[in-house]
């Protein structure tokens, strides 16, 4: 399966950046669900940039839903979400190009696809495409809720500043999705922005760590082989752009532990089983404990950068010097937040639908 | 899908830690692949204890292939292999434990399975069961060898000490395979090895990081959502017992790099267009690049310890101490590596026969 | 999974009768393939309502491809089909209904969808959704025709008239892939018509018999278990609305017959290896032997007549008679015929990938 | 996927008819379910030829359950069994032939594995494998029962001789269920082993039809496209050894069917929703609707026969005649079955895991 994602609750996603619309179709979700377009366009509108760490690109993501809603619920049938391509011009193929831009996908697409991919903009691979999943794991995100699994994101690093650890998961959670710019403390958000800003003076960009938590799922979730929790969630995150690696609990730092400081002690909490500590985040053998789920992402910084930088034209197959142009985007990870949390969403829809059956979500 | 794994070529995975047997269908592989004995046994035997880091069960993994091959190759059909569980005793549930121990699966497989799962010896959940897994990955990483790709893995960091970075991958890599105990620098394996013994002697145990390199592979494998091949490889490598974190490249180093620092510039190489680094480990937007793929996971201490540990009994949900007896493992990251290179090979094998057909491998 | 079908060449279907857009995504499919409009729109055009045969919708089954398309070739990414439901109201709920049609699925959707499925025109259940199916089978079919493979159904039997059988396949199909009203014979093409008219001025409804023939296949294509090229086109096949009964070869007609009579001898032609009879329809154990492939389906008569019917009100279960009004379909199988060669095409180019890998169709 | 089928319940199915084990790994089977070994050795034994009507090979189909199953119910993982083949010889390769036995898959299988099959007995695809999948869908077909939902299968039609119709559908199945060869009327049952008798007598085979019939399926199982009911079944079905047609209700008779007979109207029946008639056999629009499942598979004669038949050897391309020796089955279709019901079964644990969760099976 290529762009299909899930079983029970599967996602399709298409498009390109510079088509007539990107979209997904979201399969196998309970009826009744209701749709709460609110909902959707404020993870959206947390997904394009903002504020002063912008981009030139600033469509409004106007997204239609065109089957599988009726009277604001869903039927039960494909949930198909359109967003248009509202400044594409399919007859202007002056964005296409062959000088392989370094660590973007210019060169591997002409590997995979023998030069018949649409290179403009980024074609197929463009983080565009991710609006289109951030409205289907929104519909996804907001269903959880309604059956007392919240999930939330914030910025956990950003141009080497990092924010305060989660303390009180619920509170933190309720505010990063109001929020825009998802970091926990504000000092050290604005320390952020700044580093953003510094590395944009420059024509630089930053990376980041993402960390997500996720409250109120049942235990014995997930398989001990294969399609481990673990395995389920990290599969679909490394298709969020520039992410480079996902760790659960306490994740790469486990390394470094004995096994007598890296065990969660099991206790009892009014009659419920729980751990005293939740360095294995939640999962224990692949499959849920009641614990929080915790797990981090590393985003790359963004590979666009207005410096020369050294590569090859890949159908001469002449070095060059590609000199950037137009504006950029300084960072994405503060963006790549809100589509962290849509495919969490779809995940954890597609397994719980499988473990407790089609209905459950409604 | 739960315990099978990939689609072209398909691994499925069965039996408890007490069971009659363990074991493994392998289907999808090739007609005409010649099955190499002692390869898979030596796989095997460096996945078993040895030295003085060792446990106390020191089976013979004395697998046979039970279908799927005649004459020494495989006919294309489903290959089977089976493990016996020697001291198997189908009647002696005296192994049966309702006091969860900390970061082990019992408590979840309890939730998940409802007090009927095999708890003796950690059951289905058993690392026991990656002598399976191993064995089948062993015929893969064989015929992945004779069409020119090499998977080699070094223990990156156990017990505090770190290994060198790799230098000459072709060298590196072959080296590797020959080692029980897969460290680069001898004088550093060493100090490994005393690192754990220090825990062992004070009844914990260490955990650490493995560093897998994969040479050979064409570009243009994966794709751009989904199943990329960052999401293919974790998906499966989170099976592995232990791994809590995976990261490609720099993986979670560029979290704190600029653009221009992660980027690789593209160049010339006797015709052939390479990276002049290698940060993004191989795979740009998904999709193999034709450099190396370079990755490592996080391993967790083995949870089993000598400590007294505070934990409950599930059924009577009374909290308890767990006092350890018997021997134990005080790490696995130096197995683990056996089951990291057999768990990479299952998966490019079916990314390759997808993209070049069934026949490819052969 | 529910509304996608296939693996590596896989086809994702949505929509409603009565919502804005009805459509598909066609992914796998290599890069490079030539879109031919014409060929799409042609066979959009013979599964609608024609000549005296009709309806009362006539819609133009105006599709656009919206992604995956560039220059008028394939790119490798996912293809979307959107055609849209020119007369939709969105807000119009006037065709919402409550009493089960009988033999439609309106009983079963309200089972299955708890209320609230879009019912009118039947929704997601409308054959309408076979344009989106026939548009993406389309381009399967045309670039398997550039493969050398070559599909062809005729209207076997309808209204108790039957067609002649396959003569010369190469000419036959070729003929019907002309035709709007496919069958071989016009004589029996108009003694069909005039039964299906006869039917219709007494406000019923016909049956009928679809046959299909595929040549150029290559043989080894299908699994010995389960992906059967029986199997997986059947699977398929039972999709389109009516489909009752599936049969390959001579099919039921063997149960009649003795192994002397059913077995079809080998002999060789020209220095291939082929049968002196097709029995069998060109699968051996579920596996293509290189020569035609021939099945049948049985398509059930149009559930929609003009006569009461008894049935139920499955909101406030009482038992009421449906008394018909508007126009309707007398006859459905000429036009399912243009659904299974665009269904057949859609399997095959899954098959086919599967074996001979992604980029084998351009 | 190839030999695995299924995907919240699946089998994988593995071995030769010569090689050491055929068996099945049957996965994703709810916690607690009993295993009632008489269950399986009875559909076991009904599966092997017995009485006049045998062949010389009088396996004792010995299975053993080597995982997934502890004290006697399913622990949730993997059930894996193996049946030896006892007079397996893996050193004797006298049974390999390149002579292509007519409507056999001796050439196919030539085609797809290059020549490195096991041919001896018919290898992978021999007919014995069914044991497998028997045992494993007797488990299912066990759990089933104790939810309510019965099948059985009778043999409608062998040698030219048809049994009655299904009467009284409970008490009909459960004569079927304790009957070897499982015809409704003993009279036929007589007049169809004479036939049979007289066919073997000629050195000849004959076919025969299968009908089942299940009861007791919730109304709201199956997917409107694609995953329908009969997709899904058929799919599976097409796998039993000789089958060349699926029908479901009236199925190919409803081609000659007006819609006014066809239909079924529904009314009320004790404040449930009934149809009047079943020409549907119990699925509308792809979902089941609460009444009985009807369907009919067409079984084509054996192809073992005692008569010279025209063929080639495939590897020195010459035209031969083969002369049969030996003995032989001159029916299968009343031990095929047996392989029905458990096809059935599995197909069906899939659908409802899929639906209500993968515990609603215990």
């Amino acid at each position: 399966m290529k762009n299909t994602f899930g079983y029970s609750v599967a996602v399709t996603l298409f498009g390109e950046s510079h088509g007539e619309y990107i979209g997904a179709v979201l399969d196998g979700l309970a009826p009744g669900i209701s749709i709460d377009h609110d909902y959707i366009a404020r993870m959206l509108t947390q997904r394009r940039p903002a504020g002063k760490i912008s981009t030139a690109r600033r469509e409004q993501d106007a997204y239609r839903i065109v089957s599988g809603v009726l009277k604001g619920k869903t039927t039960g049938t494909p949930v198909t979400i359109l967003i248009p391509n509202e400044n594409a011009n399919s007859g202007d193929y002056s964005g296409m190009q062959t000088l392989a831009r370094p660590s973007h996908a210019d060169f591997t697409a002409e590997c995979k696809y023998h030069g018949y991919q649409d290179s403009r903009g980024g074609g197929h691979f463009s983080g565009r495409l991710t609006a289109a999943l951030v409205a289907a794991g929104a519909i996804c995100k907001c269903a959880l809720e309604q059956k007392g699994i919240q999930i939330g994101t914030h910025v956990k690093k950003c141009g080497g500043v990092s924010d305060r650890a989660f303390i009180d998961l619920d509170a933190d959670i309720a505010a990063l999705n109001e929020k825009t710019f998802a970091v926990l403390d504000e000092d050290r958000a604005e320390a952020m922005q700044e580093a953003i800003l510094l590395a944009a003076s420059e024509g630089d960009s930053v990376g980041g760590i993402l960390e997500t938590a996720v409250t109120g799922l049942p235990a014995g979730i997930g398989e001990p082989w294969f399609d481990t929790v673990e395995g389920m969630l990290s599969h679909m995150l490394f298709s969020i752009p520039g992410v480079k690696g996902v760790e659960f609990g306490d994740g790469f730092a486990l390394a470094d532990l004995r096994g007598s400081e890296a065990n969660d002690p099991f206790r009892m909490d009014e009659g419920r089983i729980v751990t005293a500590t939740n360095h294995n985040g939640g999962i224990n053998g692949g499959i849920t404990n009641g614990m929080p789920i915790l797990f981090r992402t590393a985003v790359k910084p963004t590979p666009t950068i207005f410096k020369p930088q050294n590569t090859v034209d890949f159908r001469s197959l002449t070095e060059e010097v590609l000199e950037p142009k137009g504006r950029h985007d300084p960072a994405i990870v503060h963006r790549a937040r809100i589509v962290q949390d849509a495919a969490t969403a779809l995940v954890l829809c597609d397994a719980l639908a499988l473990r407790y059956g089609t209905d459950w979500l409604r």
